[in-house]
């Protein structure tokens, strides 16, 4: 099959931006962003994407490989270029530099620090068009704008229940409740967020140790912070203080305190497993966004419920979710669902057309 | 598009045949049946379906219409036809009185009172295929055939609750947990069974009128049996016990006797629902073979659980599920899955391409 040709070639090469954008890392700091860098001519002259905090920026990257082709060209971007000096210089003055006579870009940047980059390209007299495809470049970062704009982390929380909400039998055995496809898939998908919190009285009876590893079992190349609440004190050897990746032990047991801990050291997503204490404290202070349950398909009938008690007494209060995922995982059930209406996630954004890994 | 041609005429004709089987009603005492005459020439000389207790068999209704057609033809059957007078005249009479040469069906007779089809036409010197499509024959009348091998209904267990198990909020209020649209499925889904099962606690709590409604909230024709079990006495103006369906109250709490009830009165399959210690005595004494779950994208956290105590005490004990459908009805998720393994079931078997109502 050929691609499908856009009328528009403003319409083609962002969809090339975005796809280029998909190959940058999730769980990072900083978005995945695409570039294409197009000729006076109209032929590709460049592309980049970022991969990853202290990386060059996309923009920058494609300017590289276009070198001198960039003179007069266009510059087609899925994010408004930055306009401040951070890990990197300004893509601004990279642009202006390049002497690209028009830039294209999908989504405005919601970065206070960082906006300000289409004024500034303007007034250097640079044609700028904002927001071509822009919904599909947010859908690409939806974690990271939303953290962006809300000050805090996006807090995806995964429990795993019988299809009676059981986490465990009446004697407190859960291994297993789901089956290993669906334990696999956890890992595929806490991999992508940039921290995973559990509570203290997690740490202690399972010694989990959070990290995110391949179907083969080896570590993946990054690994997650790992973020233990509460005041309890662990032992000296709990898995989760080995040197296999970062944690935080957040001595606390505030959510949204913990919550600003992790803003301030830039984690834009959230994995939260633990016990259903944890769970419900988030969840009461409305600092869930995103629920992913796996469901296996088994009655206990008795045996601690999945999900603690959340202060919801009569059924015009219940947590009302929106699913916009709902699959088989091997016997297994996955329902995914934000807490927001209209979701601001939707399949595709991490499908495996989307996301490759 | 054309209609698939098959390349043998038997898989043809038996493929028709089916089809008019799947006109029959479901909840039936009977199993839903279709018959085909082609005649000497390889031409359709009648049709026929079975259309219910009391009324003719597909056999005769078919060489009704083929009249003197039938003669040297063939006949198609989707189940062995019967040799016993029941309700009606054994049809391997008619079919030999019709002097049809030779008779295909699908699926052997598992009705020991009935079955000796075969030998019979055979006796009177008719050629006789047995076993084609048998599978989807028997698919046709799943619940049928497991009551007459098994002697017992089969039992399907209903549940509706939260994401996280609930069947209610903390301050007793259930409604509703589900939307309109699972709440309608539900009407579609019991009215195929023979009888619906809650128990006095139900029937004393929420004075349910256990009929199936069309969607515009008309009674369907067909009503299925309301049964009601236990000890306690129904005030007289329970709805149950109106005039619209008829009403069996079981006078006592065992499920096996209950079931045994049933099967006199040729009850094939049961639809369970009533409260979560009814459902837990009936899964217990291992006489649920399929549950369907409605489950709502909400949470509770707190609340009555949708299923009661099972006698489950470790994880290896739990009751596995083997789901052969998993579906979203407007924003609920509906799971519908066999107790045993392989599952007898298909969900083809109740797509709406098989079974029109």
């Amino acid at each position: 099959m050929n691609d499908r040709i856009d009328r528009h070639p403003d319409q083609r090469w962002m969809r090339r931006a975005l796809k280029l954008a998909a190959l940058g890392p999730l769980g990072d700091p900083n978005p995945r962003v695409g570039a294409v860098i197009v000729d006076a001519a109209g032929d590709l002259a460049g592309e980049g994407f970022h991969r990853g905090a202290g990386t060059p920026h996309a923009e920058v990257e494609a300017l590289a490989s276009a070198g001198r082709r960039a003179i007069d060209g266009t510059a087609y971007v899925t994010l408004e270029p930055c306009n401040h000096t951070g890990r990197t210089g300004p893509c601004v003055q990279a642009l202006i530099g390049a002497g690209v006579s028009r830039v294209v870009y999908a989504q405005p940047d919601p970065n206070a620090t960082a906006s300000g980059g289409a004024a500034t390209l303007r007034a250097a007299g640079i044609e700028v068009e904002e927001g071509v495809q822009a919904a599909a470049a947010e859908q690409l970062n939806a974690e990271w704008t939303f953290a962006l704009r809300q000050g805090r982390p996006w807090v995806t929380w995964k429990f795993a229940a019988t299809l009676d909400g059981r986490s465990a039998a009446a004697d407190g055995s859960s291994q297993w409740i789901t089956g290993p496809d669906a334990r696999a898939d956890v890992h595929l998908l806490r991999a992508r967020a940039g921290a995973i919190l559990v509570g203290t009285g997690t740490a202690l009876r399972d010694d989990p140790s959070l990290t995110t590893r391949l179907p083969d079992g080896s570590l993946q190349q990054r690994q997650p912070l790992r973020v233990v609440m509460g005041r309890r004190r662990l032992p000296d050897g709990a898995r989760v203080l080995d040197n296999s990746a970062p944690t935080l032990l957040a001595q606390q047991q505030d959510p949204a305190l913990t919550l600003q801990q992790l803003a301030v050291r830039e984690i834009r997503h959230v994995w939260l497993e633990g016990g259903p204490t944890l769970a419900a404290a988030f969840v009461a202070a409305g600092l869930v966004d995103e629920v992913v349950a796996y469901l296996a398909p088994a009655l206990l009938g008795a045996g601690p419920p999945a999900v603690g008690a959340l202060g919801i007494h009569s059924i015009a209060q219940a947590l009302r979710l929106h699913p916009y995922d709902v699959t088989t995982i091997g016997p297994d059930i996955r329902v995914r669902a934000t807490t927001h209406a209209p979701s601001p996630r939707s399949t595709e954004q991490e499908g495996p057309g989307c996301s490759p890994e």
